[in-house]
């Protein structure tokens, strides 16, 4: 198993426990849980291959759906420990997108993509578990959540990535340790209500009228 | 035309009326009942078709749109008579799901996909367009009632062709009588209300705060 | 640069600004503009190229991000010039939609597909990306609207790029020539609230019990 394929499930097991979570939290049952879990955990990564034109890794290597499944499991017997489900499924929601803004630009720069696609590639691998979960489970996604900064780091993951990959430096250290400082900005901006301005900053907020 | 053939354009035909349906009980206006028929009776095999990375279906054989076109016109003349929407929307869901999660199973294994893969392509097949419809529809999906174990037919039905192929017994008969297994499984399911344990039994249900 | 190109760069720019004036109107922040613009700006086009198996060209050409990127900075700072943000999206969606079913159903043509294809693809490219728009932001899609027939003028521009392409009097006039009839019957029907028959007229509308 490569160093690659490890932070792989990893994030598949994060966003799944994320998926999870919020099954639990809206009362739908076990197998809904597991499918929640599932999307998540894999929804990204499949529309990244779907994109670049490769057999989706979910599909070719079934080993990805291991994750969703612990995680299901998990939730189910463990989510009674959890007091605060919210918090906790954006600590977990964090380490999916940490892992994939990361592993999803290195799949595109491997398969040849231009850096500008490869950079959007990763931070659509990286948001997009999080935006099928949120939108299937039919709740204003998280990232669009004007009181959270949520892509943000997932830019900043996929251009260090992008930079390391193109001055030679790229490797498995690299890809564990951009991870790593994608996970601890996005915590510490949960943490401390970090924002960016609005789409219009002086247009009041409202609900659509549409 | 073959037998899958001919039970994928069945399929498409039940999807379609339930998202016709959906479109008449929400005031949509004839095309707009089109387009959500056709989403749900064509959406499923289009994901398990672009995942398998084949062309799909739908669009290389334009007669699958036969299917939706019917099932819009249908409802627009005949709704009148259905007194109970939401039931009758259920029946024809069912019929949908009991073909897919079976036909699209028999397309992941043709297409020699792993079995695991098949399986999980078939339950995505089955499960997929309703989700579509729901999801564009803005509704909680039906997929996720916590009344409703929704995904569980599938499972069965994907589980069950699939043993059948390693086996060496699929055919059109055993590919016709899951299909009637599951739609009868599914159909019982609905009216006794069966249901399987929550994603966290003892978390009480209520809206998410997020 | 081709006249195709240059007509898809104004699509995806029409639909992107139609984007991140919903996410001004919501209150996102400007990342979240510039990505909500992106996926409605591109979205249609990476679905037609999916199904049709090629590259997705806002991909592998990146200069298509260039429009989103536009658009958001131009909500960001104008948008404050804007009084009445949803009929000014509807005009702009009005411009994209005009824009996408006809370069849609050229790119279908171009890759061989048959007519019927062709123009379902040409409308699901045209209606694809503010269903995108409107699916992540939840709300109920335009698409739906009972009270406007937004899919009929994709439709008809669909059909009339086919048949110009085999009557074999396709060229970039023609291209620009039905984009701007689309465009100028889409203003028109929302101008005079045109409408079609509902998905079954007789029926009260009311929300969805389900």
């Amino acid at each position: 198993m490569t160093w690659a394929l490890a932070l792989d499930l990893l994030g598949t097991f994060f966003f799944a426990i994320s998926g999870s979570l919020l099954a639990a939290q809206r009362g739908f049952d076990i197998v809904a849980s597991l499918l929640l879990g599932s999307l998540t955990g894999l929804g990204g990564g499949v529309i990244r291959d779907v994109i670049i034109g490769a057999p989706p890794a979910a599909f070719a290597e079934p080993i990805h759906f291991v994750a969703p499944a612990l995680a299901a499991v998990l939730v189910f017997f463990l989510s009674g420990l959890v007091q605060r489900f919210s918090r906790t499924l954006l600590v977990f929601d964090a380490g999916g997108l940490a892992v994939f803004c990361t592993t999803g630009t290195v799949t595109a720069l491997s398969a040849g993509m231009n850096p500008v696609a490869a950079i959007l590639l990763g931070v659509t691998t990286g948001v997009g578990g999080g935006l099928l979960r949120d939108v299937v489970a039919n709740r204003d996604p998280q990232l669009f959540n004007p009181r959270d900064l949520y892509a943000v780091p997932a830019f900043l993951g996929a251009v260090l990535i992008a930079g390391l990959w193109y001055l030679g430096w790229y490797g498995p250290v690299a890809l564990y340790a951009v991870a790593v400082v994608v996970f601890v900005f996005r915590v510490l901006s949960l943490k401390f209500g970090w924002r960016i301005p609005h789409a219009h900053g002086s247009w009041p907020r409202h609900p659509d009228p549409a």
